[in-house]
């Protein structure tokens, strides 16, 4: 594609990069801010670059932060003897929209796998194994998708956990999700939501 | 959507404002920003408010330019004598792509909508007929989409147009796209596929 201006090109270039966008969308993207208020640019360029160069991690959890410490792990009303093991930040920010869970969390940044050359040193595990006997933690939860790598990362994790006595292991439960049709269900999920089937309370 | 920071939720804030951009690809693409490296985002942030505010305007067709006089106006070799009437840049781009047009171009900057509250004096139209009696200018050709504000606003040229004599106004060939099957195209298209059919040459 031959754009009639250098500026508009580099523009559509660093777009192009980010995923999911094509040239296509980045020339959309582009042309918008051009027909938009300057103001719009400015305050988008400038929020992308102070969110880069300002923004810090957690040293407890490395969950991302504006301060040393999370707002998560500073709030001493949450439960800090349950950590919620997470791969992303992402997930930090899906569970925490649940509203359902009280504990802290621990971020690997990732998960394990070979493929990738991400093994279990280049994720945040070490920082885990040294937090569980500095505090009071007694349930580690493991949060991790249920993919190839995912079972894979939490294997080795609860192969490591083992070693802490009194420190309890659980995952996620799985299950048909709401909206789901039995019928359309994986035997795997289907069958472990009938093993692990709930009594109801009358 | 709650944000473990301030300094991201500002970012993802700004990304969601720009078209086909929601919350969640938002969340998305300030992750990857901040998982890649600094420069990344650095030559992002820079090249999309260098875009902005060095941008300028070609002063004959309004396309995009980095210079007062845009590089298809500048150029000596291309057919001055058409001018191509386009709605929009994006438009000028694409049928620059099809390299298969050697004259210069118009931007209107939109079309004609009464709905929206846009105007034949809300777009590039009375520099176009100014630009006709100074220069050489021998064909006008509407290249704008066949919607009903496109239409109406190519009808609005042609009236206008109509004063200029020795100056002949054209309409881009509608038909059915290539890779197209009749028996989807709509009744205008196929009746005008046929009323326009071209003969081949043997």
């Amino acid at each position: 594609m031959e754009f009639p201006s250098k500026l508009i090109e580099n523009a559509v270039g660093e777009l192009s990069k980010l995923p999911g966008i094509g040239k296509k969308t980045a020339l959309r993207l582009a042309l918008h801010l051009l027909k938009a208020e300057t103001d719009t640019t400015a305050s988008l360029a400038e929020a992308l670059a102070k969110m880069r160069f300002e923004i810090t991690y957690c040293r407890t959890c490395h969950n991302i932060s504006d301060t040393e410490e999370c707002s998560i792990c500073a709030n001493k009303l949450r439960d800090h003897s349950t950590v919620c093991v997470v791969s992303d930040i992402r997930d930090v920010i899906a569970i925490e929209n649940t509203a359902q869970y009280q504990g802290v969390y621990h971020v690997l940044g990732g998960v394990i796998s070979p493929i990738e050359g991400i093994g279990p040193s280049d994720l945040n595990i070490d920082s885990l194994l040294v937090r569980i006997p500095d505090s009071e933690i007694k349930e580690v939860i493991l949060a991790i998708s249920p993919t190839m790598e995912g079972d894979t990362t939490a294997f080795y994790l609860s192969r490591k956990l083992r070693d802490y006595e009194g420190v309890h292991i659980s995952t996620i439960a799985r299950g048909i999700p709401m909206g789901g049709e039995l019928e359309y269900a994986d035997e795997i999920t289907l069958g472990r939501s009938i093993v692990d089937r709930q009594r109801q309370t009358r």
